[in-house]
């Protein structure tokens, strides 16, 4: 079964394997269905584009999608996710996206439902499409993983992004060091935790994180964050020449990052949604590879 | 106008004619409607089995589908429901699968519209597709429907379910019994009312009922529901050899039915949600005959 | 960049031209792409008829259609309505529908994205669909619009429709007035200010107007709006031989208009929406013109 559930299941050659086919598909192959798969999108959280990334995605490799919004679901009577997994696969889904409040919500399907998992994140766990259009946005620059010097900077403690990002980067030869304010330090995920003002300089790569108002309420925190912890014009202008600025959106404007810096030359944070289709394109592809494998024609524009 | 309303407006030999339209689907046959029809899905209740059974039929027969949701409608702006369907007709669409938690909501409209109108559910009164994925999954299993004994249930008096499915099994020759706690019980029904455990030794179908939290609220009820009337494992070891377990979902697990009864090798509940797409491919065949028998070209795999 | 935000920006020629073009898809014309092009429905507000529209209008064009739920997307974590617009850009979307409660919503975006912009209504300012599906029923009944003598009654001041049709008629050489409450005059839009009693005689077409409950709280002054304010059966009869009832909709029955005239013979309230999927193809076919030009077929049934 070819779920794709967290970043740290995936060998450094599966890694390599998606990134290819995302680049193929940004090159502009196609892949295309020739029958009817239906692949369903269940949303749990709000998302805009996770979900219509997914879509998209789905939509050019020819499949049929199902939208499902849990507020006007069964879910509401009190369906379990494992109740509604298997009806969608009943009534002839051949792939799930989830997205889900839960930590690890995949662990209670994983090994029960017939048709693969696609993990569009859970509670504060994982994130993998995310780190996925990560690597394929840093690769597109670099061309390497070694060596490169990456900072992640912000909710460190609350993010998806910042854990999934983390054991990846790694696994393909990256050196990943964090910063952010204290109380959102987590020293579970190794590497050096310091100020942006100290790591800034030698990065390749400063991976801003977004403050999460809806996961802890600490808006009065964000008085102040830019200057304290953000990426400011000032700071901006102490970056390595060629070095880049991701952010995984929604960004706050002028929280983690100055509004000025958003379209930059250094951002990539719009490049990083455009990568977001490949690569969920090539997700998709592995999961289907059995049944898209047979249907589907590939042309190489 | 070929509307389904209702399981009492059908003869016995539509009802078989039907059955043979979705057993045909069951078997690989393909019918594809080769110009753009559009159909709406009009769900003012939550769902997530009866209407993706129906987005997945509507897509399965190259049909267009408009999914609205009521909740981000002009229904908010006090619009009302023969207004809305108007509206629909007038941009084209050729039918509309409506569920409304208002009983007999389409007396308002059956005449009025010039578009045929699939009841997905009205109230507490009729659900005619939930009846025909329940009346295929029986005549698959058993190829006949006289002198069958079917047992009901559960919450006999607010089901949709146990109306439309008694008024048809009977119509087909079957002999239905009711079970279930006394407040709940329907004598305008027909049939006995007795315990589970009387009327199990005999029946060849046990149709479990959901217990519906939402329409009345007694949840203090439920503690000691499965033990005092629902299928436990105790009571399944009772029933015939070849007799089936049914349920139309969502499941409360552990209520109505013993969490390891739900994939027992009696039960056909995910059985029934499959059925539910070649049920609904069959009714929107019937609704449309018209237009899709002229657009629509036939496959026999 | 074909936006289409107000219709102040439409030259009389350019009007014309898209009702040619809608006329022509009245007719029958087919207008297919070839390739898969992305349109994203972002609707802040509550629709039925002109988001389905929309989403008819697209498919009918063969487009691929992504239905943006404000209520289930990241405007809920505080994402701009811009970079909202630039995530659907960055991902594949090749033009955006827009409804939103803020008047000029659009003046934030026209200069800073690269994809047309379609306004499906903003707050209480400009709804140029509306407008334009308002004058193909007025040419399709006059074939003409000089000198025509149009009424449009209500909540003068709070309406969309007033402000956008009122230009566009005076444009193209109708006579325009205007009826309705005192408290709702709106004495910036031109013309005469009457009595619906007044002004009936004359007129050839009186367009009426909703009473938006949802923007006002005034419904005290719904009692007897009907008598004092609406078009009531007496008033009618009074109409001139060949002279037409428009209105938006969704209708208050009984409140603006009398129950028995919605669906009279000089009632052209279903024609306008049906009308309104010819004029959405005609816009979209213009915002899309490079794109769709070059790979779409025509066909000229």
């Amino acid at each position: 079964m070819n779920h794709l559930l967290t970043m740290a299941e995936l060998t450094e050659r599966e890694i390599l394997n998606i990134l290819q086919d995302a680049q193929d598909f940004a090159n502009g192959k196609q892949l295309k269905a020739k029958e009817q798969i239906f692949v369903a999108n269940l949303f749990f959280e709000n998302s805009t584009r996770t979900r219509f990334s997914f879509e998209v995605a789905e939509k050019r490799l020819g499949l049929e999608v199902l939208n499902f919004a849990a507020e006007s679901s069964s879910v509401q009577k009190g369906e379990t996710l494992y109740d509604t997994v298997k009806t969608l696969e009943a009534i002839g889904t051949k792939a799930v996206v989830i997205r889900h409040p839960q930590d690890q919500y995949f662990e209670k399907l994983k090994d029960r439902v017939s048709i693969p998992i696609l993990n569009a994140g859970d509670g504060c766990g994982n994130h993998p499409t995310q780190s996925l259009l990560d690597l394929l946005t840093i690769q597109q620059e670099f061309h390497r993983f070694e060596s490169l010097r990456i900072v992640i900077a912000g909710d460190v403690r609350h993010s998806r992004v910042a854990r999934s990002n983390a054991q990846a980067l790694r696994k393909l030869g990256a050196h990943v060091d964090f910063a952010g304010p204290e109380q959102w330090k987590d020293t579970s995920m190794g590497g050096c935790f310091a100020s942006l003002d100290e790591l800034l300089p030698q990065a390749d790569v400063v991976m801003l994180l977004r403050v999460q108002h809806e996961r802890h309420d600490r808006k009065a925190e964000i008085m102040g964050y830019l200057e304290k912890y953000g990426l400011t014009k000032e700071r901006e202008q102490r970056m390595k020449p060629g070095s880049i600025i991701m952010h995984p959106a929604p960004i706050n404007r002028g929280v983690e990052i100055a509004d000025e810096l958003i379209e930059c030359e250094r951002s990539r944070i719009f490049k990083q949604m455009e990568n977001g289709v490949y690569v969920r394109m090539a997700v998709l592809k592995r999961a289907l590879s059995n049944i898209l494998g047979g249907v589907a024609h590939e042309l190489l524009v």
